[in-house]
């Protein structure tokens, strides 16, 4: 199977989704994990154009810890709009991808970024289908299923699905500790731990299904989406 | 695998989950199917004895079809309450079923034994895993998962999840047509086709998500009853 | 067309669905005014015996202006339950009336009876229609829609349907003044001119929906009752 | 009456709304169906250029069995998005036909087009009412209240009201079969026959209501849209 | 302030809002814990007898921490139900402590007995304030608001409110240390280890509003009930 | 504290939270009262020059009276989007002004703008506390709780709070007459007196928390903006 895991931010993925994308991996899934923006708002002391490196290459050493396929599309963080340009980027994302599932933010999240992203990808996976919108790669051939990641501390978020990760909790926070310029600006700007976020909330989502960590996420209902099997791990 | 499915009446569980219990039967689960009053409500021309014993054999000769076991409460039709005798009744059906799985009605189905049967439920299936509640039979080990089934022409229902019922809609035709008393029944009192009407319910369900014929359900949301697998076939 | 509308207690038709009575009654429907408790907890200087007797009298009284039916079931305030007894109570309410439509209070009012009643109404309208269930009356032959109306104050009511009462507010101002008792006792209780109450509430409402004057209601959710006409004034 | 059923894509109202459109002509309101895109996506063999022109002709014709004028706004398939430009061309539809009544299509449904479309046509809708935008045509004089139609194959919508089209169903057959590019596309597309599905949903939403074929809707809840009365037929 | 609050069994207070009821007491408001059952099915070894002895023993203990007020109402574990006679012993609880503020269990939560609680106290408090229901205590003038407690492990639960506990959770812990027989048989029955359960929960509330523990709760949306002012502490 | 209140329109604020800003500002805290569009399109009768000078001096003026800061944007009435453009003025906005909490319009209100400014303003105020994106003005440092105001007739709209403007109800009646402008159009084109209506849902409100006047907001649910503490006067 493969799978495309779209997150708005270098971070996004590993902190709502890394422990199900190293399950996929380790059962020998095909993993993407694509990145829309540059992050490069995400500092107090670097500057923009410093800090664009250094996250790709952060989030590039995660993906190689799972021996997952890395996209990075640069767009400029905190400014991404659902438009035809951001469209066609989007097709030709999925298109180059050819996934079976697609994992991306909630449009309930808290970041204008992911409930964006989250909109742009639900539409452009459709019209990634149509053979006469053209672009450089050929149509995909799936309408996708879309699971919606957990939001940021759960706020606002009712998860249809589970995935227990409990023996890929471990291999999830080596992933997040990547991104160790994150870890200092998340407790910065958002007064958090963010690697204590993410057992606290592994371990809330565990105990809503009895095992001893979770992640959690939402089907998206939509019309050709919505299949009778499961798809997550 | 154990699967207990409760239905309030005869015909109940083939009209809302009789194809999914055909699959779990072909692939070797044990599946009971439990109907909790008699029935005798459902006829304008026989009298109460003669149709609760016509309704009973109507159901054991469904269920035998898939090989499930049958048991039969027998409480009078359109009278269900919940209070302390039906949920010591609903406590021995649990703890001698000692099922991994419970289908039972949705509490927001139209009739009233479909609504006081899912509250019963969902109860005695807690309290039947406490040792300290005395009863015939020895306390269940586990709170069992409960999956609701669709409403009757699936009003005011939301589906989370979806079985795949194209092989075994046949099975679920037969199944219905057990029940000869309430064919004519039905047309009488509701204006329906009983027959006709599962066959649109399943394949609306089906267009949904893509399959020929399919059954929808909702996993009931309460703490120890959510699990992160699949427990549907 | 016939309407039975049914409050739990001397008072609620006027203030929740007044205006819709008088409307139907004005233009020719069959109405009947049911009341389920006796009322006689609403005072603080009157024994129960006493405004028993009283507030029977007004409810009649108020009926008579619009030349509806009258029906006094005469529970004990405030004691109200789902039973079996209660439940063949409300059959014979609906098997005498043989309604074309009901009128009841919202599952979600802030009161135990407008809760309790709503319930027992939503039940028993349906087991009235079955032959086999023996009563004084003949069965029903018609599962009937049901409108709930709005919540005392709106609480937590989201309408789905309104009522042009601006012809007919006089009217429901009229009825309500009948039950002399209770504006003394509103005001006592809960600190509110119930007059001026409902003259807000009808002009909120009204607002709602572009007229000077309006009622609220929601249709009952359940398959058989809910139909793809107006059945409302 | 003058109605106005806007839809994205030529054969998007028949599916539907085709037998409420019949319904309100066969009884000599005035409709108008408007196409705003080309549909020129809704192939795999013919191009572009020759599509748009097959499925304007396609669309006509169908406007045509039931007497509707017709509006073809032509834009791009499967890149309308709201902003300025498309605002005001929303704006001239709307005061051209000065609509008592808006049918589109619902915001849940499953095209990125028909969410366009939807939010496109609430907020012009209202826009369009205000003399001080100056455009070709004047300004329209009612904010009109707007039907959405139903989601295809029903998924994640819960209907306000439904519209009995038993005696119309055929008609809305006929409608969608001048539609020919599209039988083949969406059984190559989505693996669907689009006339089976559009007469088990009628049939599916008529056992919800009791009636042979129905058309689900749900009424925009937005101040000055709802209305005291029932305006669908 | 007198606070009132009102568990299904004893350790479920200390569970849910213990922080906040050390909240209010510490800041000096009266605070009254009540406990409706004798939680003699909670265990697997000790007989019922012995177990009521010792769970109000720890019940009493854990009051006493922070000063409250204690009432044993000794109903049966596990067979608490709404009927007149339970309705009776909810308004004797509340006319004697004639609170301002009632806490008790979530509609929504997990166990039949809390579920039976919250609509036994929602209904009760209400028939409470009335003069002519007649009981051992004089009516209570307030219908009182009412703050439903986070459900276990938060399952399908939104909070409208929270309360910092940050300086009251290591009262919490203690007050539930107290509860020695639970500790084992939850670990036993549900395969948790409560106290580690309570410091996630706390932390992930506390997540959620950007403090380091915190408890989250649900306002009743009834009309009498809600007030343009803050009661949580 | 700082409060930053946003409306679409001149005269917005005054009807939806007069009454809360004046008693912000009569307790001492520092009330900004913010103005996106230039309200052109309000008048049948003026020139979009001629009205836009008026309404700022109309909502000049009522801001006066209270002794708030006013900030006028001057977009073009209706036709407000949420784009880079846009982003960046709500971010200086917010910047500037460096608010504790803001209040701005429901996401579910009637008009394209109130929607377009609920969103944009959501959005903004996140991207402006971040120090990598440029603008005039300095990062602020606070993600900022937002409260939504109520809809215009309540419409599709449920309080989580509310607040008593019994003493303020007076002076929102002052503010809202300076726009005069308005009292006339709302007249003609939404056929309703202003001043009515805002007495009318004032005393709606009231009754639903039991005072004279209230005014309702909903809490936007997004992470970092929900606090344990009550944060309207």
């Amino acid at each position: 199977m493969r799978i495309l895991a779209i997150g708005a931010h270098p971070d996004d993925l590993e902190i709502l989704c890394g422990g199900t994308l190293a399950k996929y991996a380790a059962k020998g899934d095909e993993v993407t994990m694509a990145i829309v923006t540059d992050g490069a708002a995400g500092s107090t002391e670097l500057a923009v154009e410093e800090l664009r490196k250094i996250r790709r290459q952060e989030a590039e050493k995660s993906a190689k810890l799972i021996g997952a396929d890395f996209t990075w599309l640069g767009e400029p963080d905190e400014l991404f709009f659902e438009n035809k340009e951001s469209r066609f980027k989007s097709i030709e994302l999925i298109r180059k991808a050819k996934p079976d599932i697609i994992i991306t933010h909630a449009p309930s999240d808290y970041h204008p970024d992911h409930q964006a992203v989250s909109q742009a990808i639900l539409n452009s996976s459709f019209v990634a289908t149509l053979p006469n919108i053209k672009s450089a790669h050929e149509a995909h051939e799936l309408v996708c299923p879309i699971y919606y990641m957990d939001t940021l501390a759960g706020v606002n978020f009712q998860p249809s699905d589970y995935v227990n990760i409990t023996e890929q909790f471990e291999m999830k926070q080596k992933m997040l500790a990547c991104h160790a310029s994150q870890i200092e600006w998340l407790q910065y700007h958002d007064n958090i731990d963010i690697l204590e976020l993410i057992e606290t909330t592994a371990k809330f989502r565990g105990y809503q299904v009895g095992v001893k960590y979770a992640e959690a996420f939402q089907s998206a209902q939509y019309w050709l989406r919505v299949k009778p099997e499961r798809l997550l791990p």
